[in-house]
């Protein structure tokens, strides 16, 4: 009963950003309206279909806004965020990750029966369960290919590993092969190099796509990922699906790369100056257990603090943020920062509500629907 | 209803942990207990009290085992986190925080109203909050006075300082000067000399408070914190109190400095091997989002695979962690890995519940009810 009454204290509705009971995450919505009708305009420019990584913002209520701009379906990472957001109405999902055992299986072919759903692959012994649990339910469940493009994460590793895999698929029922998919997380190590990157990433995708197709299997999809090809997804010839994730909040690494600036970050931190110890020193009531401990590639530091560049976000504990001041910078305690993140996915991860802000007020409180589905 | 019904399937009881849907935290109850028991009877060797810091584990069955071992009360790092463990019955309260904004104060007199509460503070700003509020609710406030004795964070940063905020706490109404407190954070930079740590620590932490007590201010409690410091306490002449927090679970860090070794560590992240894309690398189904992104002081890497010391959890990404296979290594899409990991603190903050474990069997499963509890 005390714990409801904190919680809708701390929710208020027509308040400015400031007056939160911090650290509190708050979500700028023209912001992310600017950045979801990016993206979809640059996708139409393209002629590729986009299908948003949920993984970023695991929220309903963005979800639906990136259908509404013109996406079919979304992408997750984990089955449990596709059970939330097919629990929601939305039917269309990419569960972009390989699925082992019993319970994961048995999840998928129970999904299949909500919405439409696919899978990422890149061994047989992942195809022959979710094959088996496919006929046990009577679904048919869409499979992708996942090729490693040169990440090194997941995948198969070249045209002829996935001419196998894609006869595994096609002789197993219960399965249809749907295409190819690709992360291109390389794209995030190349500053200066990202169109590189995407185009390699996208050759080297589309030439396994044509070694299928003319070895006689099906592949309609061609699909990558990565906020950082955006830029160059006009020019990558042979793709029919782009699967960006972060750009719909946006924050310090992708900035760095290229989409957009720091000012369109949509995602920020709202933090107290809660001490202040010495001269050169102001303590914020935020850490790693709200900003997470991700660091950034292209940037120093644990974020970067709105409207006061020489303020360094130097040191992060679990529930304190340590600012090295320069000298003449005084914040008073009490003092609300806003704090622009290194990387945007972690954070929503750590927070249960987002406050949506409008024209300087809070308009919204929306929860974090997919938070914690860790499996 | 579907959600309901899956979470349902998640949290099997009787099964062996290698049956769980991964990636899924396991907490080995005997191994919990031998910490907690080892904990109290160093504190009870010492003749000093016991105030573990619950923002390790958020847990409420957690914390009523420290308190039956022999705890007179909890230290939490938010108020959040106390207003959690207030509801479910734990009376005596640490805030080991500086609280800001009327909203906070005012929870804070609300749980002084439910439970016997102490709070940090290092500022007459701060302290004039609680103050105002304390008589506007009626209720008297504990305060201590944090000191910064090396580490470099919050903190007062010497005797006179301390008797400056001292005789504020004095003057104000509300407010009662309950004693100084330290972090002794410094000791986890300090593999080969956590005992001059923590007797630096203490020494700077017993000076301030003899200077009080010297200037007429009654200083009765004199309380340190860190696990690190746990082998030294004995020693360290004038502590009245010890607020150690990872011991409960250790992790890699603690047992590099001494807490135990990594066997004694009682929390593991259960996971799964999803792929095996090449010979040299196997991808579980765990990454940053369950594991943290905390890097451990003083080792390498993103965790220890239990029972396979030649396997190296060498790159996280967020939902994926990435093993490096030495030759001859070979496991199987399917291999259950349990992974200790670089700092505990982190991991019950992702996820909603925790498996308990005890004799090779899922007795019981404890919703993590302090999690997300972020202000």
């Amino acid at each position: 009963m005390y714990i409801v009454q904190v919680a809708m204290l701390q929710r208020r509705i027509g308040c400015a950003p400031d007056e939160l009971d911090t650290p509190c995450l708050t979500l700028e919505l023209s912001l992310l309206e600017h950045n979801i009708e990016r993206m979809a305009s640059l996708a139409r420019g393209a002629g590729v279909a986009l299908r948003p990584h949920a993984k970023t913002h695991k929220l309903v209520e963005v979800a639906e806004r990136q259908l509404a701009a013109g996406s079919d379906g979304l992408t997750v990472a984990k089955l449990g965020e596709a059970e939330v957001f097919a629990e929601h109405g939305i039917g269309n999902l990419l569960v972009a990750y390989p699925l082992w055992g019993e319970q994961k299986w048995r999840r998928l072919c129970a999904l299949a029966e909500q919405a439409e759903v696919r899978v990422a692959a890149d061994s047989a012994q992942v195809c022959e369960g979710i094959s088996a649990a496919a006929q046990a339910h009577g679904v048919v469940v869409a499979v992708r290919i996942e090729v490693d493009t040169g990440y090194g994460r997941c995948g198969v590793q070249d045209a002829s590993e996935a001419a196998a895999l894609a006869a595994v698929v096609e002789r197993l029922p219960g399965l249809r092969l749907a295409g190819v998919m690709s992360f291109a997380g390389q794209t995030y190590g190349a500053p200066d190099g990202v169109g590189n990157a995407a185009r390699s990433d996208a050759e080297r995708l589309v030439e396994v796509a044509s070694a299928l197709r003319e070895g006689g299997f099906d592949t309609p999809e061609v699909s990558i990922g990565s906020t950082p090809s955006a830029a160059h997804i006009a020019k990558l010839k042979g793709i029919t699906e782009f699967r960006p994730g972060t750009y719909v909040f946006s924050d310090r690494d992708q900035a760095a790369l290229g989409w957009g600036t720091l000012d369109d970050c949509a995602l920020r931190l709202t933090a107290t100056v809660v001490s202040r110890p010495t001269r050169d020193r102001a303590v914020i009531d935020a850490g790693t257990k709200s900003l997470s401990s991700d660091r950034a590639t292209h940037a120093d530091g644990w974020g970067t603090i709105v409207g006061h560049p020489s303020w360094a976000l130097s040191w992060l504990n679990e529930e304190h943020g340590v600012i090295a001041l320069p000298p003449g910078e005084d914040p008073s305690i009490g003092t609300i920062v806003e704090i622009i993140p290194n990387h945007a996915c972690g954070m929503l991860n750590l927070h249960d509500w987002v406050a949506v802000v409008r024209d300087g007020e809070v308009r919204d409180w929306w929860p974090v629907a997919a938070r914690g589905r860790v499996s």
